[in-house]
């Protein structure tokens, strides 16, 4: 530790002044290339590293971005959001960036935290996820020019979501659930429900879209209307809502979240005792693999590289810089499972 | 934004020079006590916050710890080290301290991120997850007095892990290996199973400790030798662990995780139909919920918030206060589910 460089020993090492060093690492453009390469070489050699606080002054840049961690609710739908942050950590680390976590009950005390954070810990920028119709965040760090990406579309209620102003990257939801019932289609359903969340949730009412397009032509309006039920996320509520649906002459059901389809697979398994591939939930969660339940996976590790990749863009980049505003829709997958308990084999799709 | 206060008009607010209001805020045994807390009311009404990066520079404290996130493996078993560090950051929030993830493959990887980070963050300290024996990471942040608690014993070879020179905290394994053995006992059970993780891991073999020690008077040593089944951590592992020990007459048993347990109950569920509740988990993971499934539950909030309290001890005290080592072993609750399967109702423990 104590025979570590310093800027003055790498200044002596190369026969330069301190103020060269210093520039050549903090402002290069101020430096000859020639004595920007020898002094590039030279800190790749002996390993040398600024000290943190003191470049920060300078660069104001911490290489750590603010990630707001979410409460645990009944750990089935949170997983999602545990497996992206893995995956945004582990692609960060690869770039030197780090990821800072805080905890916030809702938007307003979200943004009191950026506020806290951009003064106390001088983070380069934010990642958000849970992006919702009327989301404050997003217009808070526009205004203050603050760099962020959002692993979420903004859900205009109005307009297109392409004219957002910020970066984001997002999971097609619809295009899964449209998927999903199209195979149940193909397995000889008609009567496919959709048990989802209230209306109102950007990611919800997206997904009761992609279930509602695929249905357009084998089922009319009011047979729609009445196979669409909405409850509030869980397990308990999943069940109560496929008893509805099986009321009203369900023979199968895309599900919102896997949660909703836990509860609702020991419905259709006990009326439909034969039909045991009948429900379809939504991201994959380990209880979804160990329940042999067919579900549409999230690429999460892909979407957390591509806001890496933009994020990198935006800091990397020279300060005057102007990076294009990025939107990636990113398509889901239907994993199948035959539905029969534990353990069910996966099929192939 | 741009009415914020700074050290300047809080001065002029004041009537005091910028160096006392820096002092009352960085040295504030140099300023009256009169003063001081005129600043600290004046601080309080205003808001003002010292400019970070500055600050740092002369506290040399963050608010900050670094934690490594372990890679996602099947998702079962990780689920108890995302729910810790939800509740970490949520405790560590409510006392202005945050924390900076990092990745990192094995020790070593670890060892070189620590080195980086305190480096390049300058971070306050570690929280340390999966400790093992041989474990390097606490002996180099020893060696560098660097402010750590580790979540899990030391696990040393020899010697009392009460002699370990660092505080930490952890769930008493054997205890809850020894609840369920003992519960299964009481169901009329003799021939109780054991499968875990092959014999050299301390957390592992603790469980089994537990496990034994209930046993000790109603088999006899071979018996015990027989029923205990060492496999990696695994759903699949799990069923073929479970196979040996149905071939070797065991009629039910405990189980060092809940990916063991849930590919246990399939063979067991299969094997004696009428006795669904044979197999018990361990972690109480989302899983373990869905299926049905007993389990021995870890109090991670508790854990999370004991080793908060530690650390702000250690971080918050006068820099020559000595911090008395802190160990303390957590006990863990046995949740009983009656094992018929999914949405088994909880009963009473």
């Amino acid at each position: 530790m104590t025979s570590r460089p310093t800027l003055a020993s790498l200044a002596e090492q190369l026969g330069l002044s301190r103020q060269t060093v210093s520039n050549a690492i903090n402002a290069p453009e101020r430096v000859k290339p020639e004595t920007l390469r020898r002094v590039n070489d030279t800190i790749a050699a002996t390993g040398y590293r600024p000290n943190a606080a003191a470049r920060q002054l300078r660069t104001r840049r911490s290489r750590n971005l603010g990630f707001r961690l979410m409460p645990v609710e009944d750990g089935i739908n949170g997983a999602i959001l545990d497996r992206f942050l893995h995956s945004l950590t582990e692609n960060l680390q690869e770039h030197g960036y780090r990821v800072t976590l805080f905890a916030a009950r809702d938007d307003e005390a979200e943004i009191r935290s950026y506020d806290e954070l951009l003064e106390t810990s001088d983070l380069d920028g934010f990642v958000l996820a849970g992006t919702h119709h009327g989301d404050a965040r997003s217009d808070w760090l526009l205004a203050r020019s603050v760099p962020f990406v959002t692993f979420g579309r903004p859900w205009n209620v109005s307009g297109d979501d392409k004219d957002c102003a910020h970066s984001w990257v997002d999971v097609d939801g619809r295009a899964g659930t449209a998927e999903a019932t199209n195979y149940l289609l193909g397995r000889g359903h008609r009567r496919i429900g959709f048990l989802g969340w209230p209306a109102g949730s950007g990611v919800g009412d997206d997904r009761r879209a992609g279930w509602a397009s695929a249905l357009d032509e084998a089922l009319t309006p009011a047979d729609l209307d009445a196979l669409s039920v909405g409850v509030p996320d869980g397990t308990r509520q999943g069940a109560e809502g496929a008893r509805l649906l099986l009321e009203r002459g369900a023979t199968a059901v895309v599900c919102a979240s896997d949660s909703l389809a836990l509860g609702a697979s020991e419905q259709f398994r006990a009326a439909t005792p034969g039909n045991p591939a009948a429900v379809i939930g939504f991201d994959d969660t380990p209880v979804a693999a160990a329940m042999g339940l067919s579900s549409v996976a999230q690429p999460v590790e892909q979407a957390a590289k591509e806001i890496v990749d933009i994020m990198r863009h935006v800091l990397d980049g020279a300060p005057d810089e102007q990076v294009p505003v990025t939107h990636r829709l990113l398509k889901p997958r239907l994993v199948l499972r035959d539905g029969g308990g534990p353990l069910a084999s996966p099929l192939s799709s």
